[in-house]
């Protein structure tokens, strides 16, 4: 069964779009650019959701909803962030269809809207407006909030997951009485995005600054968490924007300060999206298709029914279905067991291979022998597909809740030793363009390099860099600060950055 | 503070927009016809879903996303269809935006759409197109998905969460081998709908069939839960379609069933609203504000820390945070408590007023003498709002759980009285008159008519109902079937429906 998919080392992209399919997480709709996210693709994400909006309400932060639609003024009164964002948003102009002379059905002429609208490409604009209105005094701050939506930005080259024009995100929006409380608030966010990462896809990301060019729109500082890919290429997993006073200006959040004084808050934005999924098939995959970190894996347990000829299914279903509701009185990591019996009309084979592809943690299957022993036989995605264990029933729980815990942390130390093993310094131009010269099959490292802060101005280091098809990642918060000679301006700086071709 | 709500014998419609206003629940944005819903308004809808996402994939259902935008060709394809929703679409032609000679920004003349997109409606059609493609066999059937997302109907008169022209809501969609199987499928999730409403919204409904005039567009049978609101008026709360082959047939959603002959797949669709946040106002709500049945409040508990001039607030607040820690350690109806200290700068009086305005079920006040003597001062949202009682604290407990479950049964038990009261039988065409030619202060009934089918067809008898401003709500599904005379076309039949006045 796993034939069906691509290996990585023959070509990284076809692969990761068969374990989508094989793993039937997602795929393309009549839409350009709009997936379709299937049933277990959306129950990884509502496990993601589930573990961020807990962490997000921990930190203090309140859900709420804001249109899907903006007026385009409000997007032309910053200028950094409609010139981001104009070339991708998808824009209403009629608010009615009718059938036309020919039969057609055509939006109404009569129906054109004073204001085009456009689609939410991120909501800065239309919820500083609202701040606006809500904030008078210092007593007001800070706001502090949080949207889970959907959000459209044109995509010319589509990607399940990682680049689709309709997006699935939450975004954070908060203001606050003073600049020192919203950076607190922007990191304190970007540790959260860490957290969510490392504790529940088990992906190791880098906390890092984005420098001058790679900064959202409108931002006075955007942090980034980067992901290192199973072809050594960066991907971008989270960003937490400090936005300084520039929406507030732009929007008039104004409010008089403890001193009696007027003043503008100082805004934050932060947030990610389904491409968390597309940074976790690519972490963790294999050739046999999808793997799964049991934190979020929608079932963390499947159990096969292995049923002969002259088996009675009945009671090797009731056998199976005991074992399946016995663990799920069982708690791990504080949440119940996800425990799955597949009674499906298809062969013991093909459940095993499902399983497999769709990156279950542990596979349990029973047969008569085993339901007569009581010995089960287990076996794990992350071990060799062949290879099982005999468990007394009796041991079964604890057997179960140690392996989850095992495998997740395995997960998140094999990517961290891959990623580390793949990061290296060069000091020297010529380095850096023998290691980004080599042909696609080579998997990547990341490269640490010394980068002077005017490099990013200047059009010719942007052009060594476009030429090696890589970019400017970011200034990793965990920097030592040792001065060093930039690689392009040959200016002495203390500024590092990581390099890496990226999704 | 309770005097900035209209009495609702004053002025019902405004007394609505009072008591969201005050409960801060949500707001009308820049965006005409598009609400936002705020922290304590999207908190209840959390718990709605929480609830509803339950019951949904307890019976069988998978969380799926399907994408936002439609092309017209799909909704073309059913002809009712398009006739009940082209005239509410919203219509995507450009996908960039671009400056104007004249500096303005504008929908750019070089990214016009091939073909126009909608912004869903409602999901059938692409959904449809999808099925079509997921069905070979009756062994891929049933297929049984819903999705939580936001849907836009263009709408000329808003009303906050009862007409929005976007609004949240889930809807399900399933497919089956046979009719039968898909409208027993219909009719479950109308119990689970019906189930919701009573046991969590403490809203009894009234289960029934729509009329042919009142179907959803494409559907062979449309289902409904009815709810009267306190001002006798009706809201339709929920409904479910059983779409026959209608759509199967439009999308070709067509499998080999088991005597391996080609059919088309019967299919059923269903969703409920953020108009629930609307009925469960107009139904609980009094003059003082929002009232919350404890199941879908935020904070079922809210503790007032009472701090006088010689207190030591940080005593107080230590107290208070203790004793919302021990309750949060208790389980109500199976969920954590929910409980809240308002520790918020402003004056105790203005709390307890907070509070009853945003429907806080239960109410503990503590000042120094409360902490001293180790008796709490425990006021309820649905009594008196002066009226306390005292509680020994190793008695509150108990008395927290026992009283949630009264308020809970209550407040369902009062809404029921009210329906069943203000639910009248006439046999006549002048009675009808009589009793919707009261002016728009009296509390207007339910009223069960006999109606014979053909009425539904027959222009005069919907101008008359038009001319009384009611309409057919239901035939309701607990009809004892008896004969009578209809009181429009003098036939006689056995179909009882009922009539009123509807949001």
């Amino acid at each position: 069964m796993a034939h069906a998919i691509t290996p990585r080392s023959e070509n990284f992209a076809q692969w990761y779009q068969d374990v989508i399919k094989e793993a039937d997480l997602a795929e393309n709709s009549s839409v350009r650019g709009c997936m379709i996210i299937k049933p277990w693709g959306f129950a990884i994400w509502e496990l993601v959701q589930k573990a961020l909006d807990g962490m997000i309400k921990e930190t203090g932060h309140e859900n709420v909803y804001f249109p899907l639609l903006i007026p385009l003024r409000f997007l032309e009164k910053e200028a950094a962030h409609v010139e981001g964002f104009a070339k991708e948003c998808a824009v209403v102009t009629h608010y009615r269809l009718e059938t036309n002379s020919e039969g057609k059905l055509v939006p109404s002429p009569d129906a054109i809207l004073q204001e085009p609208l456009i689609i939410r490409p991120t909501s800065e604009t239309i919820i500083g407006e609202a701040m606006a209105s809500w904030v008078q005094s210092y007593k007001d701050l800070p706001i502090l909030i949080n949207q889970w939506c959907n959000v459209m930005r044109w995509e010319m080259r589509p990607r399940l997951f990682l680049r689709t024009s309709e997006f699935l995100w939450q975004e954070g929006h908060t203001a606050h009485a003073t600049s020192e409380e919203a950076q607190i608030e922007t990191l304190k966010m970007l540790d959260v995005y860490d957290d969510l990462a490392r504790s529940y896809l088990a992906i190791p990301v880098i906390k890092g600054e984005k420098t001058e060019n790679e900064r959202f729109p409108g931002a006075v500082h955007t942090y980034t968490i980067e992901a290192m890919m199973q072809d050594g290429k960066a991907l971008q997993a989270g960003t937490s924007h400090f936005l300084g006073q520039n929406f507030s200006k732009a929007y008039n959040i104004r409010f008089t300060n403890k001193d009696q004084q007027q003043d503008f808050a100082w805004t934050t934005s932060w947030g990610v999206t389904t491409r968390l999924i597309g940074a976790l098939i690519m972490t963790h995959s294999d050739d046999e298709g999808l793997v799964l970190p049991p934190r979020i894996a929608p079932h963390q347990v499947v159990i096969i029914p292995v049923i002969k000829k002259d088996d009675s299914p009945e009671d090797m279903v009731a056998f199976c279905t005991k074992i399946r509701d016995d663990l799920k009185t069982l708690h791990w990591n504080d949440q119940p067991l996800r425990v799955h019996v597949d009674v499906k009309p298809s062969s013991s084979q093909d459940k095993f291979w499902t399983a497999v592809k769709k990156g279950v943690p542990i596979r349990i299957e029973v047969g008569k022998r085993e339901m007569d022993a009581g010995l089960l036989s287990v076996s794990k995605r992350t071990g060799p597909s062949k290879e099982r264990v005999s468990i007394p029933i009796q041991e079964l729980s604890s057997f179960i809740q140690d392996t989850l815990s095992q495998i997740q942390e395995t997960l998140l130390e094999k990517a961290s030793t891959f990623c580390n093993t793949n990061t290296i310094t060069v000091s020297s131009l010529e380095a850096l363009r023998d290691v980004f010269s080599k042909d696609e099959t080579h998997s990547l490292p990341f490269v640490k390099i010394h980068y002077h802060p005017s490099a990013d101005q200047d059009t010719s280091v942007q052009e060594t860099l476009k030429a090696l098809k890589i970019s400017v990642r970011c200034i990793p918060l965990d920097n030592t600060g040792q001065d060093g000679i930039c690689l392009f301006t040959q200016k002495s700086t203390s500024q590092e950055v990581l390099v890496a071709r990226a999704y």
